[in-house]
């Protein structure tokens, strides 16, 4: 099968067109009208077998993810979603029906869901699996959130449940069936709240590597410390009746949990949770210095961050 | 080494900054203006070791060709190139000193080339080198030229000599030191000629796969058919002495030339070799039907085009 009957016949169609597309796929490149007054937003992110998922993880899901994990990098910037271009390189074992048609579904599926086109894609054979994904987006100048924000009181915050997806993981590579397996395979995008952060948090990212990490990498940027208050963090109740140092290590290392770590101020909490009540939960506070300090119940700890390690 | 350490430390820095970025690597997202009246061009082009480049191709040539073929496909729409984004998956055994500064030294030289910036990257383990670019660029909305243009009458015409990476391939393959070696590692996106072919041109291409398919995909977004006369298209002194039939193996065939195929009016060719003299060169003529008929000194001949096969 050629690329070109490959893409058309499986991808031209598998994603809603975006009004500010002038050429989406099947020519040299695409072209794009961006909103006016915006700017573009762009990032990529890269998956491969074995590495980022495990084999014989189906492939609507290796599609969904792909395209999630980029959409994450969009939401901690604030901005909203446009496109898509994808990479994808492929074992000749799997350049068949099945494959293709569950893989397009899954980008059909993650794509509708948040109203983005697939505009350019290239395909390639490999031995093995291997998915390059870069997502667009629009944002308005100057509102875009940043790590480099972040300011000495401003309250630590959380989109939601750590841990999952290094839970559900675990138990996958165990051989056990878990609750949380749709956290790993499927994880949501918070672009919504993102969004709905704007003007509201100093600085933010998203959580792939690792609570530990990544809330470190704003750190830097920032160039401040910060105080976790590790009992604060909120976590699935299947984690609760893990020992402290497993659950630790789930929330702080785990990494692929794409919610959103952010900075606030106590004034935008106070003003955010009045409009916006459960949205995000503050685990602990932005401290002079550059040091990341672990307290559980006052005492603090000693654990060793350690997240994602790309090589 | 952790991907922040490694993105960081060899690219970070290897790319000159564009005036458009409002934020460029190392955070979520990179930010970027579009030029007032512009559109935003997009592509992506994924390379994979042992099937884009022979092993041990130097590190400095891959990243100059994984750009090289992305920067072509915005040459062949008339844009004019922006940013890169690259997603690189590396094997272990790669993520050296040497090769990251040969890889990051081929980034720099192309991206200085052209004035473009590396504004995004993710860096992870595979045992396959695998890179996956996707080029960025501008063009004023209506100027793109694209495949669908070609009308019945017009000129077809390329850029330069074609199947001289071929040439050198297949010499590579034999163990042979090709005179022509640079014209695999090194291609020349026609990012200048494509500009200047705006308002002339009535399609283009940039002939990645061989000649005679990507033709074909302009035959068929435009519905239209083309002769070519062989003995008309350009080529190397040291492909003349090949036999016809290997000669226009390399030709049609071949593929990784990256110079541009394009129609254009008698007319508007005439005016452009007035302004602009041995820039393209006429090899045939768009006609009506659907089908590419071959002639060599005005004989039609037999010969099967069948290009780069993704699988």
């Amino acid at each position: 099968m050629s690329e070109f009957s490959l893409i058309y016949h499986y991808f031209k169609h598998a994603t809603p067109r975006h009004a500010n597309t002038m050429i989406g796929i099947g020519d040299d490149c695409a072209i794009s009208l961006i909103p006016p007054n915006h700017a573009l937003v762009s990032c990529v992110d890269t998956l491969v077998s074995g590495r980022h998922f495990v084999h014989h993880t189906p492939a609507h899901a290796i599609a969904y993810k792909s395209v999630a994990v980029n959409l994450s990098d969009l939401a901690a910037m604030g901005a909203t979603p446009y496109a898509i271009l994808v990479g994808l390189s492929l074992p000749k074992n799997m350049a068949n029906d099945a494959f293709c048609r569950d893989f397009a579904q899954g980008l059909s599926d993650i794509c509708n869901q948040f109203g983005i086109e697939l505009i350019g894609g290239d395909t390639t054979r490999s031995a093995i699996l291997t998915i390059s994904v870069t997502a667009l987006g629009f944002i308005a100048p100057k509102q875009a959130i940043t790590r480099t924000g972040a300011n000495v009181g401003d309250v630590i915050c959380v989109s939601g449940n750590i841990g999952s997806a290094s839970y559900a993981l675990a138990a996958k590579l165990q051989g056990r069936t878990s609750p949380l397996q749709s956290a790993l395979d499927y994880p949501k995008p918070q672009i919504k709240l993102g969004q709905t952060l704007i003007g509201y948090a100093s600085a933010m990212i998203d959580i792939s590597d690792g609570l530990g990490q990544d809330l470190k990498h704003i750190l830097t940027a920032s160039g401040v410390g910060a105080r976790l208050n590790l009992e604060n963090i909120p976590s699935d109740p299947n984690l609760h009746t893990l020992s402290h140092q497993q659950k630790w290590q789930h929330q702080l290392n785990g990494g692929d949990d794409y919610e959103l770590c952010l900075t606030i101020s106590k004034e935008n909490l106070a003003k955010f949770n009045q409009q916006n009540p459960n949205q995000i939960f503050a685990i602990g506070e932005i401290t002079a210095g550059n040091q990341l300090a672990l307290f559980y119940d006052g005492n603090q700890i000693d654990f060793g961050i350690k997240g994602w390690q790309h090589f």
